[in-house]
Parts: structure tokens; C-alpha cells; sequence
């Protein structure tokens, strides 16, 4: 009675923070600009019933009935893992104040339209303010929740917990270790033709083509949607809901189809959690109040870098796919063949946008972002100087001069929206995909698909490991029962090695 | 303090309703089909939440002092009106248990898509389970509120409070009277000439052309948006964010464009409510637990129709308009001038469909409807009679032969979604259309506009006497003040009858 009742409230915080979804979603794809004001009044609103309901004396008087009613369940057992998930929420919030979460939220809203109108005229100075604001309260959020050696941990733990600054370090190390040499090396060898990709490819048919693939992959649009924004995203509300969104280029086509095919990557994981789970905690992010199913932004991460990336930007993706391309863009694709294409998709070149660097520069704009976030947060950088930092590491790790702050500190969403403490989790991912893939890879199955162009079999995989657990594992418990190790640079490091040697003919 | 918090409670009840309206709107023109089950659940959680807060103990308390501090204030000043319309709605849900609530919204949520397919496959026996569900649960909600005469008279105060089975009689009778020997007269003359609406016109030509009537005549995209839909409608996440919607026929022009200007219509009445009211009771129905600043259906649906109808079809509205109409379809309009068009859009032909029917027509509609709902309610007619009698009244009234359900019992939405007891407003909305419209054309400014295609006075008029007040005053204070009377259909048949005169040349 007890354990039903704790999942039938924590049902109800699932709707709650499902509904904040919907709203986010369409915030960000369909309202218009009159109603932005009275929409963050309504997301912090449910923010808090949500947080209010976990923390409620009524949630917590079950929570304690049910512990007792299933304390002799096996410890990894559904039911003990979701006391403990529960336990571990509340005593998470009960350090932050409601109001507090509730400010956040509101300039998380605000944020997000000053940052796009800041940044359509590369106006930093029009986004300080709030951005000073958002640091504020990520720096009061850091002292409630705790940490040990810096307040950046505490805010990495919501998004991917048990990582801290200091254990980055040796994976960044190692990263730098590898990936430089390539980089250097790839420099001195001429780029691929790209020209093909640079002219007018209809906006319609790009979506469509997109789309197809989207759905080649495994994407569900019974349960899902492709919608145009700014700064694309994937978001769900419960796994029969899961919404992709992207931008479109006139003339950079690749943008539309590897964006598409990354955010069907994370909606994948949504989409194939165990239906079991729907509105529990095992498929709601109690600590970051989300209604998520992945288990950390790592984890998700590296399935939306496996599908675009390791999946879409193969050879062999392109030597089966191609002939569907073409006959999309019968013009400008005219004398273009699959092997010309697929390495212009791998063109490498330092750029100053991270989601459009190529694989191996990447993780370089990450270890960047987490530099310069670290510094914010503690004080030792101010939102004055941040311009000239974000320049002066750009220019120590890729060589470029930034033209203007839309190309540099104005590029990304996450702190618009009140994000601090998130990025390592993009290079968490890359290597996380890295290590799944090579392991997804020794199923006959598996290869067998990526070499008929179908993808069936690697997304059972990925559900099979990774996908139906939701959040009923850690990250590192996932990697450790995928692949016999937890997260391991090697594979990753291995795989960009290859597939660049190949395309540069290192 | 205590009105203070009162009102911030409220506005966290309204920011509640606010989200359940946008879940509601992307239901029904976004969400992909695989969502409806826990869509469901989240608009039923929403309810709950807000029926919870509206009720619980810290909201009386605070109602208790807020009484008491605004107890020497006028009694019709704002600060009293918002504390009885807290007061009524809280004693009013405390008769209705919470459990209820969740049922209802669950069935409505569920009923929506069994009624789309359903009415898609004209299948009666589909709908019928779901509707005895529906009419089960809202004999529950009428016993549980209370009623002096008939169960329905419960019914419809949520929606047009005040108004009774009884008191309808008399003005049903007085429509019967004016407007039977109008449709006989009418009868007896050749029909207009309207071949040239039922050919192609492009889609999105007409809803470009459909959203620049809508704008022309006052609606405001900069806080809203027009998107489709299976059954058109309004709704509104506060004054800032109004949305309309609307269905194409590719051979059929009017049904867009006068779908949307009545749509439109309703859009004003909550885009023109006084900004003061945002998040407040007098922007929130507290009793039917829906975010909306009209203060009754009825009060509403004589804004759609009053710029749908009075407005959108006289003949100097297309003497003024036509151009532009003509502009943006040359090929279909070749030879068509105003008023053969303006004759055409006020073509009287007895049909099967509310939505579709002409204005001398529709209130007829009304009365079946009215008449079959209390049968239903009381028990007087069975779910598996209800085709047979719905046919019957339609011969009776109408004198038309159902061919199937489509065209008859399934075609309106309102039952699919759990109302029952809404249908009166239509009528009292054409009434109170005709005798506000009467009303404004005193006014030298609005006559002035009308005749130069500038809708402004007229709106400001309506803004001023009608939209700005949001739920303060009821119906008939409105009308009162307005016009110096209570509801009174002489207007509204005088207006009738003056029309088709000149379009038939009776």
C-alpha cells in the first residue's frame, strides 16, 4: 500500500514535470513573443508544486512505510532502488529553498529571450545582466547542495552525478594526449571538397530527408515530432512523447541531417525506456526535476553522438544511404558519389561553433567551457572579462581569433536557460559512444545491420544495454554491465584515430 | 498580506489552468497520436493540483483574513469581488470530490480520440461506451452540486451560471416566433449563386488571407497564433498568449475565414482583458477550474459571433473587403463582384452540421441539442437511443434526413471532451451579439470605422464595455450596463430578419 502510493505521488510529480516540458517545448517552438512573461511565471509554478509534492510531510510518512514494506527486496531490486532514489531527491531539495528554485526558473525564462535577441546582434553587454544573475544563483545553489573541493562539483552532480573537476582531469589529460597529434596532423593535409554541400538545398526536402533518416535509425513518430528552432534539443513527455526539433541551413545541408539524427539519438533513449517505468522514478529526474529517463546528460549524450557520429558520419552509412540522398538532390549532388560525400562530412576545420565543430575538435570547445565555468563560479573570473577569456582560449586551443561574441561566449543556450555545470557531459558522451559502439560492434547482428542499412539491430542493442534501464543504474554501473569497464577513453580515442586516418590518408 | 498572498495563491491556481490550456492546445493541433494516454494523466494531475490549492486549508485561512482586511472597501470593488468569487468557488469544489474530478478529466482526455476516429468512420457504437462514461460521470457532478429543478440546470452553471432549463423557454420561444416564417419566407425564394466558393482555393492562401481578416478586425499575433485542427477553437495562457485555430476545406472557402474571424472573436475577449487581471480570479473561472478572463460561455461566444456574423458578414464588410479577397484569388473570383459574393457568404440552406449552419438556421441546432442533453441527463433517453432521436428532431426542425452519424450525433466535439450543458451559450451568444452590435453602432465612431474598414472603434467599444472587465461583473451586469438591459433578443431578430430581407428580397 505504501510502495503503490509513494509510485502513484511520484506519478504525479512525473505529470507535473511533463507538463513543464510541454510548456518548455513550446516555448521554444510555437508560442509567440507576446507570451514569454507569464510563461516562466507558469514553469516556475510547476517547478515547485513538483519539488513541493516530493518533499511533501504526506510523500515522506510513505516513503518511510514503504522502505519498511519492501526492505526485504534484494537491494537492486526496481523497489528498493526507487526508495533510495526517492530518499535521496528529498534530501537533496530539503537543502534548497523553494524560492530559490523558483527565481531560477524565472530567469531561466527571461534569460532565454534576451540571449536570442543578444546574440542575433552579438550583444554581450545586453546579456550580462542576466547572466550575473544566472551565476548568482548557481553560486547559492552550490552552497546549499555541498561539495568538497569546489562548488562546480555541486553543480555537475545534477546533471552528471559523482563526476567531480578533478576527475575530469585525467580523461581530459588523455584526450589532449590523443587527439592533438591528429588534429596537427590533419592540418597538413588538404580539406576534402566541400563546395557541393554549400549551395541551396530546399528547406522541405531537407526536413524530409532528415526525417527519413531520423526514422531509418529507429526514431518513433508515432510516439514523436521534428519541429524547426534556434538551438535544436530533444525533450519528452514520457516515452509515448518524444520531440525532436532542428535548424536548417539553405545552403549548409549537413547541419539539418547530422542535428536530426543526433536528437533522434537522444529521443531513442526516451523513446525505448521500459514502459514499465512511465511516470516513475526510474524514468524522472527527482534531483534536476526533469522528466527524463537517461540516466545522466553523459549517458544521453553518447547516444545522440553514437547515432550522428559514429552511426551517420561512417563510410559505410554512406555507401548504403547515398543513392537515397541523391535521388532527394538530384541537382546538387549531379557527379557527387558516396565516397566524396562522406568525407566531406568529415571535413575537419577549427571553428569557432561548437555544435558545428567536427569530431575532432569538439571536445576542445568542452574543455573550454568547463575552464571558463569553473572560473565563473568560483569568483576567480568575472562576467566582465569572460568575452576576452572565451577569446584567449580559443585561440590557445584552435588557433582562431574571434570576430564577435555570437561566434564566441554567445553561441550556446545552457546558461540562457540557467544550465551551469553541464558541458562535460558532451565529452562524456562522445567517449561513452565510443566505447558502446566498439562493444555493439562485436554482435554479428549488430554488424550485420550497419552493413545492410539496417539499423533494427543496433538499436535493440542499445535498448537491450543501455535505453529500457532508464534511471534504474548509474552511468558507470551501465558502461560496467554493457562492456565489462567503466568509462574508458580508449575505444573513442581509437575510433577518430581510424576513421581520420582514412579520410586524410594519414 | 493576506489579500496579497491570496492573490499570489490564485495566480499560482492560474498558472496551473494556464499549463493544462497549453497541453490542451498541443493535444489537439500537435501532439503525435502515440501521446494521448498520458496526456491524459497530466491534464488530470493539473486539475487536481489546482482544484487542491484553490481549496486547501492555507487558502481559506488566508481567505479569512483577506475578508477581513478588504471588509470596509465597496462592495463591488475589486479587492470584495475577487474574495466571494474565492469564497463560491471554494465552497462550490468542496462539494465535488477531488476523485471525481480525475475521472472526468481522464474520460475527456481519452474520449477526444475515440471521438476523432470515430466521427472519421461515422461509428456511433465506437462513441457510444465512452459517452455513457461521460454522461454517468456528469449525473455524479450534478448531484454533487446541487440543483432546485433538473439535474441539468447544475450542468450548465458552470458554464452560463444563472441560466436554467425554464428560463430558457421563453427566449427559445421567442427565436421560434421570429425566425420560423423567416426560414419559411425564405424557403420559397431561389437560392444565391455560389458555385464559385466550391472550387480549389489554395490552402494557405486562405489562411494567410483568413489571418489578415483576423488581425484586420483586432486580433493581436504578436501575443498569439492561428494554427489547424480537426474541431476549431480558442485558448488562452493569460492575455498574453491567445491562440486560434482553424480548419481548411480546399473547396470550400468560407469555412476558414469565418471559422477564424469567430474564432478571432474569442481571441479579443481575452487579448483586451485589463492587464491588472493577469494571474487574478477575474482572469481565472475558478468554478469550472479553467484559465479564462470571459465570464461566461455564452458572454463569449457573443464576441465570435458578433465578428464572425454581424461583422464578417454584412454587405459593408465585403463592399469594403472584397478587393483584397479578389487580390489573393484572381482565377476563382474572375467575375464576381461584391455583393454576389456578400449574397453567397449569407446562403440559408438547412443542414446537417452546427458549425456549417447559416444564421437563421443555427439556433434551431441549439434547441436539439438543449432538448436531447437534459433526455440524456435525466435518464428520460438511453445512449442507444440517441441517434434514432437525434435524427428525429432534425426532420422535425429542420426537416432533413440524417444519412449517418457522422453528419448528425457525432459531430460535435463538446460531448467527446466530458461537457455536457454548453450547448445554450451558443444561442445566448448570437443573442447578446445582436444586442451589443445594435448597441455600438450609436456610437458615430464605430459606425465611422465600420464604414472605412477601420475595426478599431469597434473593437475599443467592445474592449471598453465588454473584454477589459474580465469575470468582474456577470453576464447580465455587463449587459446592463452595455445597454441598459438584461439579455433581449429583440436585436437579434430584428437584425435577422432586416438581413435576409435584402439578401433574398423577401
Amino acid at each position: 500500500m505504501g510502495y503503490n502510493a509513494l509510485l502513484e505521488r511520484m506519478g504525479q510529480v512525473n505529470d507535473l514535470l511533463c507538463a513543464g516540458s510541454v510548456l518548455s517545448w513550446d516555448e521554444r517552438t510555437m508560442m509567440p513573443p507576446g507570451g514569454a512573461e507569464t510563461r516562466g511565471k507558469q514553469l516556475a509554478t510547476l517547478k515547485v508544486f513538483a519539488r513541493n509534492h516530493l518533499v511533501a510531510d504526506e510523500t515522506r510518512r510513505l516513503l518511510d512505510v514503504a522502505e519498511a514494506e519492501v526492505a526485504n527486496h534484494a537491494e537492486d531490486s526496481v523497489e528498493r532502488t526507487i526508495c533510495a532514489q526517492v530518499r535521496e531527491a528529498i534530501d537533496y531539495h530539503l537543502r534548497i529553498p523553494s524560492e530559490l528554485l523558483q527565481r531560477r526558473a524565472e530567469v531561466g525564462s527571461r534569460g532565454h529571450h534576451v540571449w536570442v535577441k543578444a546574440r542575433a546582434d552579438s550583444d554581450f553587454a545586453a546579456f550580462a545582466p542576466i547572466l550575473e544573475e544566472t551565476l548568482a544563483l548557481n553560486r547559492e545553489m552550490a552552497e546549499c547542495i555541498g561539495y568538497e573541493e569546489h562548488p562546480y562539483d555541486a553543480l555537475m552532480h545534477r546533471f552528471e552525478p559523482g563526476e567531480t573537476l578533478s576527475s575530469l582531469q585525467p580523461l581530459f589529460a588523455t584526450l589532449r594526449e590523443g587527439l592533438l597529434p591528429l588534429v596537427k596532423a590533419i592540418g597538413e593535409k588538404e580539406p576534402p571538397r566541400v563546395d557541393f554541400l554549400q549551395q541551396p538545398y530546399p528547406v522541405e526536402k531537407q526536413l524530409a530527408f532528415a526525417l527519413s533518416m531520423a526514422r531509418k535509425v529507429g526514431y518513433d513518430t508515432h510516439r514523436g515530432r521534428l519541429d524547426l528552432t534556434v538551438h535544436p534539443f530533444e525533450i519528452s513527455f514520457t516515452r509515448n512523447d518524444v520531440r525532436i526539433t532542428t535548424r536548417v541551413n539553405d545552403d549548409w545541408m549537413p547541419k539539418s541531417l547530422f542535428g536530426t539524427l543526433h536528437e533522434a539519438g537522444h529521443g531513442m533513449y526516451e523513446q525505448y525506456c521500459d514502459p514499465a517505468y512511465t511516470r516513475t522514478p526510474l524514468a524522472t529526474d527527482l534531483v534536476g526535476l526533469y522528466a527524463v529517463g537517461g540516466v545522466s546528460f553523459g549517458a544521453h549524450e553518447s547516444q545522440s553522438r553514437l547515432f550522428e557520429n559514429q552511426v551517420g558520419r561512417s563510410r559505410e552509412f554512406w555507401e548504403l544511404n547515398f543513392g537515397e540522398l541523391r535521388d532527394t538532390f538530384p541537382e546538387q549532388l549531379d557527379g557527387i558519389d558516396a565516397e566524396t560525400f562522406w568525407r566531406a562530412v568529415n571535413w575537419v576545420r577549427p571553428g569557432f561553433i561548437r555544435v558545428e565543430s567536427d569530431e575532432s575538435t569538439y571536445d576542445f570547445h568542452i574543455m573550454l567551457r568547463v575552464e571558463i565555468e569553473a572560473a565563473l563560479v568560483d569568483g576567480s573570473l568575472s562576467v566582465a572579462e569572460l568575452p576576452e577569456a572565451w577569446n584567449a582560449k580559443m585561440k590557445e586551443y584552435l588557433g582562431l581569433d574571434v570576430p564577435d561574441d555570437s561566434l564566441g561566449v554567445l553561441q550556446d543556450v545552457h546558461w540562457s536557460s540557467g544550465q551551469v555545470g553541464t558541458f562535460c557531459n558532451y565529452t562524456i558522451g562522445n567517449v561513452m559512444a565510443g566505447q558502446l559502439f566498439a562493444e555493439a560492434k562485436k554482435d554479428d547482428q549488430v554488424r550485420g545491420g550497419l552493413g545492410a542499412a539496417d539499423y533494427h539491430p543496433l538499436r535493440e542493442w542499445m535498448t537491450e544495454h543501455i535505453h529500457r534501464h532508464g534511471r534504474r543504474y548509474t552511468r558507470e554501473q551501465l558502461l560496467e554491465r554493457a562492456t565489462g569497464r567503466g568509462l574508458d577513453p580508449t575505444d573513442y580515442v581509437a575510433y577518430l584515430t581510424s576513421k581520420y586516418t582514412e579520410v586524410y590518408e594519414l
